[in-house]
């Protein structure tokens, strides 16, 4: 870990995401369909997720994958983004948490209109399982299949959508721990975790490693929410790029209502070492980068 | 032709199809979301969609396909139909066609609110996809790989959602005939394509019997949509099942304002008999389902 430089090979990685999301998000789709596609996904964000699928990727492939296989890791990482993206477009609309502000700039629907952001989010899913299935490719089928399955199966009802529809559900009641942990493994959980996951896929890693990774993205993925719910009490409105206190103003349970600032900084720590175990007995020799993001999604103040 | 019974056919094929959109479609899904996704796509609509995968698959694999590949063909026409009934729900939106009444019944988001009817659409097109690509199956990966591909490709942005953006653009706007036939192609001719061309992927077609069904599913597509809009203003509400009249009062440009009742149905005429052309280029036997459908879409009263 010690002498691992994150921020150089994520400014390396994103340099790649970037330019592959401005090929892959089309400019010519119909009237103001791809205008607020790509307003909607490009020059902003953290990118985890995309980040998350290269790291895991690059711990079971090694140092040298094959075209192919680097190209469904690319692809994966992108389609996983536009998942992310297609779900703040609609998170952000009147209906559901109707705010203003993302990443610093006007939400999509404040920009295209209602029915710009609703149908925006709707082609930015359908992409997502486009860019995973490119006709006249090396990928193998059996890497598409499984990749599509996975995104399905961690954007579906079993996973975020259904943990939107969870915490729509539990405005204003006061969840227990157990049920908020279910519905955030959920809502952001699932996505986090499918990244990890796709990243393996994409490599054709073997047992072991694929379920150890799957335990680690678990792990990463609420402690990615606990950090959320921390940072919506202690962070600015100019430094998070969104509204702070939301949730609070929302009356919406979060790991801080429940547990105190403390405590849930101290559950964060500790799925911190749980994710950190998880790579211990992958049978990976290469997890510095899966190592440095865990840390990284700990200490992040944004 | 004559002396086959188009009507005993789909009774039987839709009594299959209810049935796994039953067993596929959730009901344990989180809070209302499983409930909103069942009420949506079960008990309802005319399935064309699924009706055309399955009489497409019929076509080109005979009498005597193997069980897997009769599973994929199910799973294509009920991947299609939650696609449609997704953006029905979506379209149905207060920010879109806000219409109240679909099927004879109270439109989703009447019925489960606007946040509800929002997620119920994403999940539903997400859950598409799932049905595609069942673990521990045996439908080859090349098979579950272009399904997902076809469905994507169809319902995106260059396809049904690129057809709304531009149909949301051109409300009041008087389109060319050229303008209005590629406003078609993509918002309700692309899915019903996709349909017919699942079910060649599903029996493994050749390309020659794959190209000529593409044709007929391209004629067929727009010919429905001619249909509609001479629906639109000769039938009424109570047998349509939704609310007739309503793109003369949103003043949507349909074929009826562009090329008059009976221009337009001389147009419905001349495409089913290219549709009907196709066929007897695609070197397949057995086509007399595919010809009576595109006979029913002609001359169906809802």
């Amino acid at each position: 870990m010690s002498g691992f430089d994150l921020q150089a090979w994520s400014t390396q990685q994103l340099l790649l995401v970037e330019q592959a999301l401005e090929q892959w998000v089309p400019n010519d789709a119909p009237a103001d369909l791809g205008p607020a596609m790509r307003y909607a996904v490009l020059d902003g964000g953290k990118r985890l997720r995309p980040l998350l699928v290269l790291a895991s990727f690059e711990a079971c492939v090694g140092k040298t994958p094959t075209a192919p296989m680097s190209e469904a890791a690319m692809r994966a990482a992108c389609a996983i983004e536009l998942i992310h993206a297609y779900s703040l477009v609609h998170d952000d609309m009147p209906c559901m948490d109707n705010d203003v502000l993302r990443r610093g700039k006007p939400t999509v629907h404040v920009k295209f209109g209602e029915a710009g952001a609703l149908l925006a989010g709707d082609a930015l899913q359908t992409l997502a399982f486009e860019l995973l299935t490119p006709s006249n490719s090396e990928i193998p089928s059996q890497v598409q299949a499984g990749l599509c399955g996975l995104l399905a199966r961690g954007a579906g009802h079993a996973g975020m959508a259904g943990g939107q529809a969870i915490d729509l559900a539990s405005v204003g009641d006061q969840l227990t721990l157990e049920q908020l942990q279910h519905m955030h493994r959920c809502k952001t959980g699932a996505l986090l975790e499918t990244s990890v996951v796709m990243g393996a896929v994409a490599a054709q890693a073997n047992a072991q490693a694929t379920q150890a990774l799957l335990s680690y993205g678990q792990a990463l993925g609420v402690a990615f929410q606990v950090v959320d719910d921390i940072l919506d009490v202690t962070a600015d409105t100019s430094v998070l790029g969104k509204t702070a206190g939301k949730d609070a103003d929302n009356d919406k349970p979060t790991y801080v209502s429940l547990l105190g600032l403390q405590g849930a900084q101290q559950e964060a720590q500790r799925l911190a070492v749980q994710a950190q175990q998880a790579l211990a007995h992958s049978g990976l020799t290469d997890t510095q980068v899966l190592q440095s993001l865990a840390n990284w999604v700990l200490q992040r103040k944004h």
